[in-house]
């Protein structure tokens, strides 16, 4: 509820801090201007109320509106948004908005093909926390706004009995019957596998969500066979968008894409002045 | 100078928050554990010490052990650090940690690219604003380890005139008098300028670096006979891998490149548990 | 992680702030002290280590030793703990320290008198929302410690759909199908319900745990038949100590109370000084 | 100032955090929707602008009308106030505004129910410092609200000289001497004594307010008449509502109540949607 | 508690920010240095533990060690602290160490001035709420180390009724009469009064202390004789070290000065490295 | 841009705390005031904005308006502003406005008399980091407002090498050298020295500024001449003015002047109610 603006105070702090010399000394107060956010290709939209918040945040009298919204796709040369107040708010917020808005876009466009190449197929295309420390909330959001879905959100709001984790409990198992007793009901319980007899130990076991990690696609198809519906399926590792479609032509439920929060581009947006 | 411990507490409080709930289900209390941080590509180090900080954070009493110092490069299956602990603590540490070191990491590989490009030559490689909100202290850091160099750090410590700057000022001229009148005599004034025409009223006005925005080879190698050490130049303007060379041999002294902190890839870093 | 923490300090906060004005002028620096907080009454001990950090950070040198761990049934008169160190600390850390520990203990003996009597059904005791505003990570925990589980720690990381959301989606299947679609495969979809009818509707559209919205125990059991293992059932409204025996007899799976952590009564510990 | 915005911006936080994924599920955007917060029993009002501020907080949109003040006694079926706004504002504002709503009420209840007890008779009932912490100052306005008046705040706004001062200082006399001598005159000084002979040696020593540490009526009766108005007296320990008159009537000025904070209970409120 | 700890991070911030680029740029890592702290006139020391945890936060392993306590009279010369550690953490600590350190032994030297002026009289040297924004903590506290005492130390912890709570209240003794009804019995009653029937109306409504307000020193023996030790007395408005003797001796209680705070003059002490 | 927000909430919370005792016991709800801020002296104004916002953030309802501007001269007995709204809340807002504009003023008038008497040479007045912790922002601000300009704000944007730093490098040549490849290009270096060899030796290096540290007149005379325009200069140490006069006319370009921000004076304002 806070975080967003939490996120965007940090980022002015951290950009304007104890003040902007350069407005400062060649604007003269009470200078007003204009100016519109235009995207320089074409992409998915995702975070124009991120970029509107900024400016009111700079200033409360920054006027700031937009035909878009978030998950349109807007091609080349599109305005996104007017703004109108104080050169100096604008000023102010430009590189903040911006750097907000490109990545929030650059995530959402990059969804958006993942999603595109599995596109007539029954898995999804889901995140992970592989996100930038800070951001999170925002990233997880582009991914919706691309036709992504979201995976758990943090270490808190979902379970993912790793390797390791099955190490410590003493086996596939034994780990989920330990989660079963101790976590909540309102949890399902995800493992990860290595091979179909863990797969099938996990199911076996009562997962809910099976992680099919780093298989070759005639093992997922077979993975996909035994678990027969008795739970979900995930793909994991290392997913490319070269790559994608074959794993979703598995029959797996779901295809985890780290690539999606760590290494997408940012577009490419400009503020110009009038 | 307690940036970092921000950055590192902001990231964990995002990823475990009230508690991580598959090692609490899974781990027994005072199991302990071993791990290593495993380059799986060749890259240049950046963020050794952050790493060790997001585990000290986490718990004091986890051991972290590097032979590496930021800046070196490293070669796919070196082992950047070996750490033992609470096996909790290893767990919850691990995706912040590898979240922040990957993108450091990328950035100074990319930027060691970039500076390699340009070699031989007198350009040097500088950074921009152009970084991810919050983690601007470390993606600066990490340019510096990739052997670039640091443009301003943020709107208040450094001054660059820009286009609006200009019109609202009323000319080049006029804003280059007006900052060096209001600014502080610890402050270079650098000034954008789109033609040669720019260049030498922004040289003659008493500029300290004059930018070449956007400009052409031919233009910008024109800029640097004009402006013959009057001034510091500064290419900018979409800059490339494939592009920079070129840039570079115009004779210009800077080259910033905002796709070092906005376009970089995360590098392949795993954590292993023994 | 650093939740409790915060807890901690704003206590300290609220309660010393800009000193302990009684401490200074009556106690000369570097008086030493000696005490121990001994139980009043019989009760389940939950929060000994919240108490050990509250000293710690009022002065690390400070030391606690206790014999004593959360969930052990303790009697009158027990020491559960033994601290030395600076009397002025021992002072200081007191009222927090027993404010927080006497409201842990106090959750974890009601909760326990809770399960004891649901003792030899299928039934669980749940929590709920219903907690002190700023304290829940400390109840939730304090619920676990009388043998309680938790139910969903906040809006975010669980999802339970009530009368409003269902008129708001129009109905219980368009609502429960709505959530499907939306949420993240993590997530368990559980959803209020009146009557019998309601029941089936949401069993039908795939609920996975249906909440019994105050119902009779003669209708909570007719919900059991007609649920028949296809989801969770969870009771709940106005459950108390007189009434939790009968309802956990309908063959529930779940009974949430909300008086765990609402309508607790604090135990009583003393700090003596020797 | 601000205390009352920290608690309730804590409280959103640990509630709402990242989002209310059921309402995001679940409610169109744009959804309006109207409330009623209805008591369900009867009980003395405290908080009802506490609630406002949580709507505000939640969605400055949200509108908030009530015909009742605090320190009203409120009937069974009382509509306490109506809201009327984005219907996933006025279901994510719900618990927070309940939780403190309810404490609040409650403790104001119990202070009436102590004043009621003593009505009649010169003594005081007035608050420890036994809250809930991070609450303290919502609590200590509940009591006024319900006719207690409030002792120290905190340890640094009020002298009370206990067993372990005394010990300290070397006796009653000369732990008042050295309180005199090093305190403001701002304050007056309050010591605790276990006997007639201390209360004896308190009121010479010049003490302003006598506390008598769980004497018997009797004994409080002979305190009364020995202090003789040369100092306020102060039952305290352990006092409930089947106790209080009697000591009231004893003469004492001051009864303190620590269970006016820690053993209240949360009165029933619903909030109704329309 | 965490009031030094808040304004010396808040300090370090201001003065250390995103890295010192002086000390980065010059100094070696890991270059080992010594330095002193030493009086360059004579003063009265208030703060040598504040420097200790500048430089403590600054880098845990810096040693620092004085053999001078708060409230010595040092003279020209003296060594008031040794220093060892990394350089550049001596180099960061400096400016912020000295900034407090000066200034608190300014406000002790001033109050030492005052209190020596008023020697021999039963007059007390208090301070006011005339002190710096945010260093309320450490300005008070170098008072009492002058050895001054502390009037109120905000508007939460001590009443002071002034000429517009009277206006308001409807006069003096109605104000009175309002506060005592309405405060907590630990409270004693300050009152402004500008001339003798104020302060006898003062003081048959029961006031604990009059503040006799800008009157001449006649005025202000007259008010003593009509007060006759039914109340405190205490002069205040515009004393200065060349009249407060003679208000001294008007036999009043407590002088206040709101000099001490906001007209000292910082001492001059310097850093030396060795 | 929220640094003054900062001061201003910890300057409230420091003051009002948990509540202003006095007005609440007296001044009835509802109560509205009116109130002036007169001078009582002349002087030069800084920070009418600041008071404007200590205001709003008590209570958003209040009015203010001045006819004044930051740098006016303003004559004993101007009305610097007047404001109206609740009571309580111009009460409550009272001494955290005049204690920050006091200050302000205070500056800005020790500044404007620093700049009158060196007016007509060609040397400007400016700042150190010599302020009081916390309120730097304010500080420097207010010194522009009486004319003089500022010097770096902090560590973090300009660069000062000191004697330590020159021997921590090797020599002044080798500190320049040092200092030029690893800062950024729009980094001015300045360098310290202590006699004319020191100059000659700096200027040679590139040094961009040297600071003359505590020199007589005649060698101040004979450094500008050997500079003779490679470099500014700027004269620093003990001054004081009586003696910034002669200083000036030595013909250095800057004068620092510690005094601005530690020795100033607060200046007589009042506020009034009607």
């Amino acid at each position: 509820m806070f975080e967003v603006e939490r996120i965007i105070r940090t980022a002015l702090v951290e950009d304007v801090g104890a003040g902007d010399l350069t407005t400062e000394a060649t604007v003269a107060a009470g200078t007003q201007g204009q100016a519109r956010l235009v995207a320089k290709e074409d992409f998915v939209l995702a975070g124009i109320d991120v970029a509107r918040q900024v400016f009111a945040m700079v200033d409360a009298s920054v006027t700031f509106s937009s035909r878009h919204r978030d998950g349109d796709a807007v091609q080349r040369g599109a305005v996104l948004a007017e703004m109108a107040g104080a050169a100096a708010s604008l000023l102010q917020g430009e590189r903040v908005a911006l750097n907000l808005l490109q990545r929030m876009c650059g995530i959402a466009t990059l969804t958006a093909r993942f999603v595109a190449a599995v596109s007539g197929t029954s898995a999804q295309i889901v995140d992970t926390r592989k996100t930038t420390p800070g951001l999170r909330v925002l990233e997880k959001y582009a991914v919706r706004m691309g036709g992504g879905r979201n995976h758990r959100y943090a270490l808190y709001d979902g379970v993912l009995i790793k390797e390791n984790h099955i190490v410590a409990a003493g086996g596939i198992t034994a780990a989920v019957q330990r989660a079963r007793k101790r976590l909540s009901h309102i949890h399902k319980i995800e493992i990860e596998t290595q091979n179909l007899r863990e797969v099938e130990e996990a199911v076996t076991a009562g997962a809910d969500i099976v992680l099919l990690d780093n298989m070759a696609d005639v093992q997922l198809r077979e993975a996909v066979t035994l678990v027969a519906g008795r739970a979900l399926t995930e793909a994991s590792g290392g997913v490319g968008l070269e790559s994608v479609r074959a794993i979703a032509e598995t029959g797996v439920d779901l295809i985890s894409v780290g690539a999606l929060t760590h290494s997408y581009r940012a577009v490419d947006i400009s503020m110009l002045f009038e």
